[in-house]
């Protein structure tokens, strides 16, 4: 089971050593049966089967590579059969290129259908959501946000529904524990992560022949915000015949604290590995995110803001150029201050709205609540991901990445 | 002043007149300064300055020749100054092809804020909005949708307007009366409206240095549901040096009335007017009223329904085809018999979303609520409405208009 056929990942390069900046960033080339992805890469979220506001052939025609589907919506509306008698995820939505599925875990533990402001800031490291009803042994018991049914969701669910959705890519279901949790309840949280792992490893190995066709399994790293922890959990992961891994868990409570957990977790994690097998980093997207964490090795990164923060009227611009305040990688277009600007949402983009239209106009349709602004948003700020991607790349092979990553990130 | 540089109107084909269908069918081509129009042709809203829910590069790519944009909602917001200074509305909006604008009495005189099932049905001939205040010699005063202001619109200001934000055609402001209104209050409108008319005219003949470009002025025909004033109106617009005609006013209370309205405002308009001049039919655009509207001699249509359409879920499919109830011309996908469905939004089209997508996907999107189900209904309405106009075409073309009509219309 430690053979993925169809799938593949090299390592194409890695930083040389800089004692002033330890870097542990890598390129590679990752293969899946719907495509390559070169890494490190950022991964699109399609939550219900759809990049909010972008067209499949919109973001691939702005560079998208891999998209990310959710399981916990998609199991509940329309439902994993339905989408197994469509075909699957990638003909329902008519994306045929790379693509994973989340176990489901991350939205049952942590994430309520929040506010508008709620939506925005996020709430990876909030309180658990009262949908939540029981963690047991067996599953976690959760209300659907769609009608209030009272749902089970097990390991072997997780695995037998991302079966029927069908992504290249698919995660084992984890506790995903809220931020300020203590060392005990962490560890403990941790082995029922672990007991899972082997559960879902159990029933992905003998569900492969109910797929719509060759999928490769992720392992999650647990252990919270303690080192410790983050090495027996790297340990473990690293000893199971998964194709890849994801961080998961706590990241801390800020993105320094971030940064440092993602450190300690990745650590381990590399050094158990005898061959490269790509690293998820889950939830995170910022610029200074996503270039500290392919400095630690971090191969594809996901996150909801390109699309989220089109919705709500921003766009991504690149920190370093000086025109955001608090090192904010946005702008907001239903600022005053873009009403007569001429220019295009990003100096530096070549996307289909940098290129054709500028910041006074979506400044008018933000304003006049017309949905095309959200589109216009969209569009630029998946082009955005994919150029800092390519600028992280770039910086791995031009082994350039400390002067690269003040240019993107403070100028 | 009758002669429009870099604006001309050419007939290129009639329909050989047939005893059981009469039939003032044409195809022509329409040159602007941005571009030639194959008419009959269907200009699409792009009411405060984009088409909702689909971009100009996919509005293209669907066929799309001519787009309108509504001079009231856009001189409220961003204001016709704004505009001109972002280069008029073709390049703030990102659209190089022909484009026209109303004089924004249709909605200052017809048009409220409506509700949802309001906005779906139309309110055409509804009574007056309570936002109009008052209609004198002067011009029309009403109350801003934005912010309540109390705003009198000139013909002179509709000119000025409508110079600033730089439509390729223009047209003159009218009074559009409301159904239901008696012959002699439908008198006295249509001669303001020719008075107004007048003032139009003498204002566009000395406002020309002040635009982003050479304009065409389009005059509107009025006269209600009644045959003599239609002749009157008719004649008149006929005499103006204007470059077309737009068929405005009541156009009666169901579709078999507005047919015969179209016919006696078009019988006297053809028979005054010595060259071919293109004749626009004012925010009419069913599958059947095309049709029909063609079969007079109207050259192009608009109506806001692709887009409406969309965004509550509804596809464009031939009324021929035999899926639909009552002789409409679109399926709503929200419908739960779709919910299976695995065939594309309508079997005979070739756009991006039935060439990538099915019926069982977008109702998904619908059900979830999800912004794609309108991006995707919208690019598939467009492509539709442009395939009609097609079919409308190659009907006159191959002198076969009384068959095509009844494939498109009844099946």
């Amino acid at each position: 089971m430690t053979d993925y056929p169809g799938f593949a990942f090299e390592v194409t390069r890695t930083v040389t050593a800089d004692p002033d900046w330890p870097s542990a960033a890598r390129t590679g080339v990752l293969t899946t049966p719907h495509g390559t992805v070169q890494t490190p890469a950022f991964i699109f979220c399609a939550t219900r089967g759809a990049i909010r506001g972008v067209l499949p052939a919109q973001a691939k025609a702005e560079g998208t590579q891999f998209v990310l589907g959710n399981t916990y919506h998609l199991m509940l509306q329309p439902g994993a059969e339905r989408i197994a008698e469509m075909g699957g995820l990638h003909r329902m939505m008519g994306w045929d290129g790379p693509m994973l599925t989340d176990s489901g875990g991350f939205q049952i533990f942590s994430l309520g259908q929040g506010s508008g402001a709620k939506e925005i800031k996020g709430n990876r490291n909030s309180t658990r959501d009262p949908s939540l009803l029981r963690i047991e042994e067996e599953g976690a018991t959760f209300r659907s946000y769609i009608d209030g049914a009272k749902i089970t969701l097990t390991p072997e669910d997780s695995i037998r529904i991302q079966r029927g959705i069908g992504a290249d890519i698919i995660l084992v279901l984890d506790e995903c524990t809220p931020y300020h949790v203590d060392r005990n309840y962490t560890a403990n949280s941790m082995a029922l992560t672990h007991r899972w792992a082997e559960r879902s490893i159990a029933e992905f190995g003998k569900a492969e022949e109910g797929s719509a066709g060759p999928q490769a399994l992720y392992g999650i790293t647990q252990g919270g915000v303690y080192e410790d922890l983050r090495r027996e959990s790297a340990e473990f992961t690293a000893a199971q015949p998964y194709f890849g891994y994801a961080v998961g868990g706590c990241l801390g409570g800020d993105a320094a604290e971030m940064d440092e957990v993602v450190k300690i977790a990745m650590a381990p994690l590399n050094a158990a590995t005898p061959v490269a097998r790509p690293i998820h980093l889950l939830g995170v997207g910022s610029v200074r995110d996503v270039w500290n964490g392919a400095a630690k090795g971090i191969d594809t990164f996901d996150c909801v803001n390109p699309t989220r923060l089109a919705r709500h009227g921003s766009a991504y611009i690149r920190p370093g150029l000086g025109e955001t305040e608090d090192g904010r990688d946005f702008i907001n277009l239903k600022n005053a201050r873009f009403r007569d600007d001429d220019g295009p949402l990003d100096p530096e983009c070549d996307c289909a709205t940098c290129t054709s239209v500028s910041r006074a106009y979506v400044h008018h349709l933000v304003k006049a609540s017309e949905i095309n602004a959200g589109q216009l948003l969209a569009v630029h700020n998946v082009r955005f991901m994919n150029r800092l991607m390519q600028a992280v790349r770039d910086a791995i092979a031009a082994d350039d990445y400390a002067a690269r990553w003040k240019h993107w990130v403070e100028g």
